[in-house]
């Protein structure tokens, strides 16, 4: 079934905001007692019935509360090295279905993309709207939030009691063990640091290992820069939510 | 460093095939002394060094054998309904990246693309070439097998001792010890099935069902069609390669 975030309390009558009322109305052709399900702002699910559509706008009314339980029992941030082309599209829509809960996009030390003020303000708008619309789509409770930091320092790890920084170095020299070390912990709140293209640089390496991150290789096969994220979480979901 | 595949024995001295002479010498710009890497056809990894390039051709030759484990330590098919626009494209180039062996597309009851005979040739054989490139890329040292069958029920799953299909209506239902169970006992030969963007149908379900495979949920949340199988090749990997 549909689904929309309302952004919102929902109250007995609730009006489609213009995004929802263009695509459910005018996309999809919804008409009067139809269904579609709505999250509220406290990540509550409604089934809501259309119940009037006049003038360009249309009214809803809750019908049902929906039981969910689909988020990861852990908070998770991707935060990544930005890459070229749209990399960073489709790893914050994969990586929505996946479950992360945060994205923070960084310029690599090895970044060859370079987002300023202006292109960084308006592709963390762009990445939002697809963290939105793959949330939807996977039905889940939580929005993502992207955001945009200078560099790797800037990031705020502060709350994250598991630290992981993905090496493709680890992985060539053999660890094999430090994921699921980590994951076995079940931690609640766990940031990964991904490079971009070309990879993390020493001096990063080196102040990341000095704020308790754990270097980990994520398998023999050396994955491109937006494969590596999946692979963390699916693992993680595997981990704490299949074994 | 820069990998290729052979696709034959090779002896002292190598010609590079017009292939590789395209992309080493023209587009890399190699030069008399410059090293690569070429897999044999017996996924031995040689290091090769460029020896002469005249008229259009090139000689290398083996200077040493650089010791390889990157495969995964079971054989893995993933069958897929096929879904429109080039979702196949990429489900075979990441999941090469994620070590899959052999890729089967079929049209499932519910697949909305068709690929027609002539179709189906071409799309296999532009597969493939994602196939090879992608595992040239993540330095594996196998190209997984790329074919096409019109069935669901035309698919040879007689040498799998692990058979999987990936069900939706399994994760809507609460089940999530299915897969654990199933990588728990390490099985050598795996197949995975997937539905197309619309699903598998209860038709097929049955027929799987008859011949042993396993439904298993691969979390609470809704995957794209082209997503599910990073999911379970990344806890495959996980649970064989890292645990």
């Amino acid at each position: 079934m549909q689904r929309y975030f309302a952004d919102s309390k929902i109250t007995t009558e609730y009006q489609l905001t213009p995004e929802i009322y263009k695509h459910a109305i005018k996309v999809l052709r919804m008409k009067v007692g139809d269904i579609f399900e709505l999250v509220d702002d406290v990540e509550v699910v409604h089934k809501m019935e259309i119940t009037k559509i006049e003038d360009g706008k249309a009214k809803a009314t809750s019908v049902e509360i929906i039981p969910s339980d689909v988020e990861l029992p852990a908070d998770v941030t991707i935060a990544c090295g930005i890459s070229k082309n749209d990399k960073a599209d489709w790893i914050v829509q994969k990586s929505t279905e996946m479950g992360a809960t945060k994205f923070i996009f960084f310029i690599g030390d090895y970044s060859v993309a370079k987002w300023d003020k202006k292109r960084s303000s308006k592709k963390v708008q762009r990445l939002q709207k697809i963290a939105r619309s793959a949330a939807e789509q996977s039905h889940r409770t939580k929005i993502p939030e992207v955001t945009f930091v200078e560099k790797l320092k800037d990031i705020d790890f502060e709350k994250n009691d598991a630290r992981i920084v993905a090496y493709e170095e680890s992985a060539k020299k053999g660890e094999s063990g430090n994921l699921f070390k980590i994951l076995n912990k079940k931690p609640s709140n766990i940031i990964a640091i991904f490079g971009p293209e070309g990879g993390i640089s020493p001096k990063e390496i080196e102040f990341l290992e000095a704020n308790s991150f754990i270097l980990a290789g994520l398998g023999p096969r050396i994955m491109r820069a937006e494969t590596a994220p999946l692979y963390f979480l699916a693992s993680l979901s595997f981990a704490l939510e299949l074994s």
